[in-house]
Order: structure tokens, then sequence, then C-alpha cells
């Protein structure tokens, strides 16, 4: 039995909001979403954005799709509803997360197209930067750093996205990294260049805060 | 069909660390946990608590259990079971807002002593600040803020803590706030208090800090 009471929730504001947050950082926050096969170089791309990020003062934190599944996602598994479940959960935190006035940087294979644009739809316009890591299977296969689409040839692993799962690219991603024709640091250098056009402009941020 | 690829699935670092974004801001992170029935005065307690932090300069960010069940947790009711699972949510988000520098004050009445005692062993030691706001279910049926208890009377909500459903006050709470008895801001002070001696002291930030 599971009654249901949201009508009895109230929506509790606090004093200080995002924008507070956001003037005390310096910058504005947003969700960074790195979309892509396993082994397409999100998670190194995300340390590396991160890494930039700090040294520019900025407040960040990383969303790992794999870290994520040893935490609050550890009852979920790899099946179509499991895997949109877990994007939804990892939108909701990144959502806090961006609340809180970090620029929020996830890195998670996130194959389904609608479960990203769910997401999106979550979001303030602007605030969702789908960031599509394209890198083709073979590159990946070719890479395989944690040994996983052996393991997935073999059938050790079952839907494996990429061989035995779907993926669906982005259609309208802000930016496309290839990472299989570009070096981390190029596609760092595109990515900061987004950004600071966005989010760390200092009189942007006065001149849109401001009401 | 829930298969379970765990074990193939890596925990990856960024070179950021938690120690890197507390040296940032100027003060420790933590998590003060707010537990007690519903109209003791958890979510005014944590939006004073918020507002005094922000004034000095710190990084904090609201967890309220309500707000929280229009999102991430919208697909839980109020069930035990759902309860318990409400619970360890929050816990783990909470515990990723920790490690991203933030002062995280979660307003849950969470109820079962056991979901609290399983997000404190989530956490590292001192990172979990069991906050109990105590207020008698009479006071706290008095105050009705919701007209919550009302509903709860005329049978309009079920399982409603503290009529009927249970609630287990903590055993071992770092700090127990009587609202039935003092003035919010005699509350926050004592809360202030037992933060500066150790998340604010920037000697023993340094100290404790490096290696």
């Amino acid at each position: 039995m599971k009654e249901r009471n949201e009508r009895h929730i109230k929506w509790h504001t606090s004093g200080i909001t995002r924008e507070d947050r956001e003037r005390m950082n310096g910058h504005r926050s947003c969700i960074l979403w790195l979309t892509g096969l396993s082994g397409s170089g999100k998670s190194t791309l995300a340390a590396a954005i991160e890494n930039e990020l700090h040294k520019q003062h900025c407040r960040t934190y990383i969303l790992d799709g794999d870290n994520l599944r040893h935490g609050i996602n550890r009852d979920l598994g790899f099946g179509p509803e499991d895997r949109s479940e877990n994007i939804r959960r990892i939108g909701e935190i990144a959502k806090l997360l961006a609340d809180a006035g970090m620029i929020t940087i996830v890195a998670a294979i996130s194959p389904y197209r609608q479960d990203r644009d769910k997401v999106r739809a979550l979001c303030k316009p602007g605030d969702f930067i789908e960031v599509y890591v394209q890198c083709t299977v073979e590159e990946c296969e070719r890479r395989d750093p944690k040994g996983l689409y052996k393991k997935a040839r073999s059938g050790e692993i079952m839907h494996f996205t990429g061989l035995s799962a779907p993926y669906e690219p982005p259609l309208r991603a802000e930016l496309v990294l290839k990472t299989d024709e570009r070096s981390v640091a190029d596609s760092v250098i595109e990515v900061m260049a987004y950004i600071r056009s966005r989010l760390l402009a200092p009189s942007s941020l006065e001149t849109e805060m401001e009401p």
C-alpha cells in the first residue's frame, strides 16, 4: 500500500537563494551533462574540466554515473527501466547541486535520448548543457580502459551500451567533443570558452542577476 | 530481470578533493541532520541557521524532506519501507553535498533511529551531526502550521508520525534543541557555537587538513 500524501506536502523556501550563492561564488551555476559510450572519455574530460574550473576559483562538482551506482543508485540494475530511473535521479541531484551554486559536471553514459530530455525539461532554460562525448564504438572498444568491452563480447556483461544495448546520440547537444579526433586539452579549451561566455562573465552576472 | 554488474563498475576519482574545496571555502563541510516531529520547527531552524552561516560567508545548502518528495523522492510513499528509502536517498545526497564542500542542513522528520544511524555510518566520524529538534507532540499539534495534524485526526492522512506512526527520538544526538522551551534565536546561537568550534576555526582547518 502506497498512499500518496503529496498534496499535503508544502514547499519550503529558505531565505538564501541560488542567486545569493552565485553572487558569493562569482559565477553562475549550471549542469554540464557529458553523455557518450563507455570508454568515450567522459570521466577523463570531466576531471580535466573540473581542474581547469577549480584553477579559476569556481565551485564545481562531478557526478559520475559509475560512482553513484555504489551509493544512491546501488539498488538499480542495467535494464531499460532501471537505466531511466538512474538518469532521473542523477538529473534531480544535478539540479540540487546547481541550485546550491555549483557548476555540476555529470559523466554518465545516459544512453536514452528521452531520459536526457526529461532532465533538460526539469531545468531552467540554459541550465542544462548537453555535451556529446563522441567516439566511434570501434575506438572505444580499442581503448577499453576497464576491460568492459572484452567482458561484453565474452557474454560476461549483458546489456552493454553500444554492443548489446542501444545508445541514442543527442540531436541538439550544446557541445560535441570528438574524442577520437581531438586531444583532451583541445576539448577542455572548447568547453571553457563556452562556459566563460555564459557563466563567468562578471558583468552578465551583475546585469542578469539583479532584478 | 535485474542483473547486477556492480563488480564491473570502477570508482573514478577527480583530481579535486573535498579538502581542496574546503580550503577554497575557508571552512569544513558537514551534515547537520535535523530530525523531529512535523511542526517541531525543523524547516524554520534550518532557514535561520543557513541565514546565519551565509552571513559568515559559508557555503550552505538545505535538503528539505518535503521538497525532495516533489523531486528525487516523488516515487516514494509513507509506509515504513518507503520512509527508509526516502532517508537513505537523502543521506546519500547529503553525503555528496558535504563532499562538494557544503555545510549541508537536512530537515526531515526521519522517524526511524535505524535509518538515521545508517546515514551516520555512511559518513566519516564527525561529519554527521544529529540535531534533535525536540517538541512535545501536543505542542506540535497546537502549532499545526500546515494543518496536517488536523487532517491526520480526521483520517484524511494515514501513517502520520507522532499520531498513527512512530517517532523514535535520537539516543545520542550531538545537539538537542527544545523548541517548546527556547526561541529560534537561542537555538541558532547554540548551533553556531557548535559549528564554529568544529568547522570554522581556520587554524584547525590548516592543521588538520595538511598531511
